[in-house]
């Protein structure tokens, strides 16, 4: 890895807490239908509308809130109490004021790599919502660059280091999604190094297991120091 | 404006139509609750959803459907059929799927100014929706950059200029908003072109003349082309 000379980190659940968050909104959600399905079913028909909407909404709270609320109308065939979808704008807009929580080392990782590298932070999710998280974050002083992603796929990848004016094999992706933060990076010949978070959405899961020389996988964000040395 | 290198399109109601979509949406929307209260009244209740929301929010239609939703919800007191939501996120979702209509002289401006200046396309919303409508628009080729901006204040554009790595005095922008695309431009001192649009988001608005050396009314985005002669 000696030739990396910008390293990209993705920010939900890579540098601070996302998907408990996300999580414990949906066990409210499922809770306030309990009278019309089980949980676990709930839970799979809103991640369906999540499936169904997704090119149309994409990533980020915004679109949640609206596939919380239509699958109300759809799994109880409209015969839920509308009070319920005052509910759920009201658990979304929770949601979307939670605090920002630094994940374990982030701080230390960035303030040693800032100056030695370029330093991105590349996102998924609402423009304003993951500018917000960032500001709250403290964390901004670190990042040269700043680049809100509607999608991380290899196209998508491929403009930001056009427009980072960086070769792939001077680029490191930092991610705890193999999906969107290693695979894609990986086929453009970057380096990538995954960071695993306990909690992943299902969305972003990857079964297969990955062999590749670019590749590298930390228990924690700190290895990251001992990989580059 | 001899100096002008970079020059700046908002894109919705100067690009193309938009400001009407919405319109037509929201009459449909006051339509479905004529039943409650009268047209006027729900279309100032939705309008101060939106100022409620805008910081949590942000621009754009998936913010605009959360709010058509919880005006629902307020003014109904939770009392309307659920239904109504139903047909609201089918509304909504109707408008995020609407074709891209060019304005009158868009594409020759675009055509003749590229390769003279460095074209940005500088426009606030949510960014998968802003990306989908640039690429049906066909208008991508004659971009060197792209900006979906969470805002359109003066901090928001020292941050464009700073990553365009341009200065104020070469910088047009070229937009259909007094407030958006002209007052905070002229504060940092560049140089801005009103193309007025026939219809305005009542947040947008802006009652006052404007006065500035570097301020030019335009009838139609053609007269840029004779502005920059």
């Amino acid at each position: 890895m000696k030739d990396i000379k910008v390293i990209a980190f993705d920010a939900d659940d890579t540098l601070w807490v996302n998907e408990p968050y996300f999580q414990d909104t949906e066990r409210k959600f499922c809770e306030m239908l309990e009278d019309f399905l089980p949980h676990h079913t709930v839970s799979q028909e809103l991640f369906k509308t999540e499936m169904k909407n997704l090119s149309l909404y994409g990533y980020g709270v915004k679109g949640f809130i609206l596939c919380m609320i239509e699958t109300i109308c759809r799994v109880t065939e409209n015969t839920a109490d509308i009070k319920i979808i005052e509910k759920t704008i009201a658990l979304g807009q929770e949601l979307l004021q939670k605090p920002i929580e630094l994940l374990e080392g982030v701080e230390q990782v960035l303030a040693q790599l800032n100056g030695g590298y370029r330093l991105v932070m590349a996102t998924k999710g609402d423009l304003l919502d993951q500018e917000r998280k960032l500001l709250k974050s403290g964390l901004e002083k670190y990042f040269h660059h700043i680049e809100i992603m509607s999608d991380k796929n290899v196209p998508d990848y491929l403009k930001l280091l056009k427009r980072l004016d960086c070769k792939p094999e001077h680029f490191l992706m930092v991610g705890n999604s193999l999906k969107s933060d290693v695979l894609p990076i990986l086929e453009i010949g970057a380096y990538a190094v995954h960071v695993p978070y306990h909690t992943t959405w299902m969305h972003e899961d990857v079964s297969h297991s990955i062999a590749n020389q670019k590749f590298f996988e930390a228990k924690n964000i700190l290895d990251i120091l001992s990989f580059l040395r």
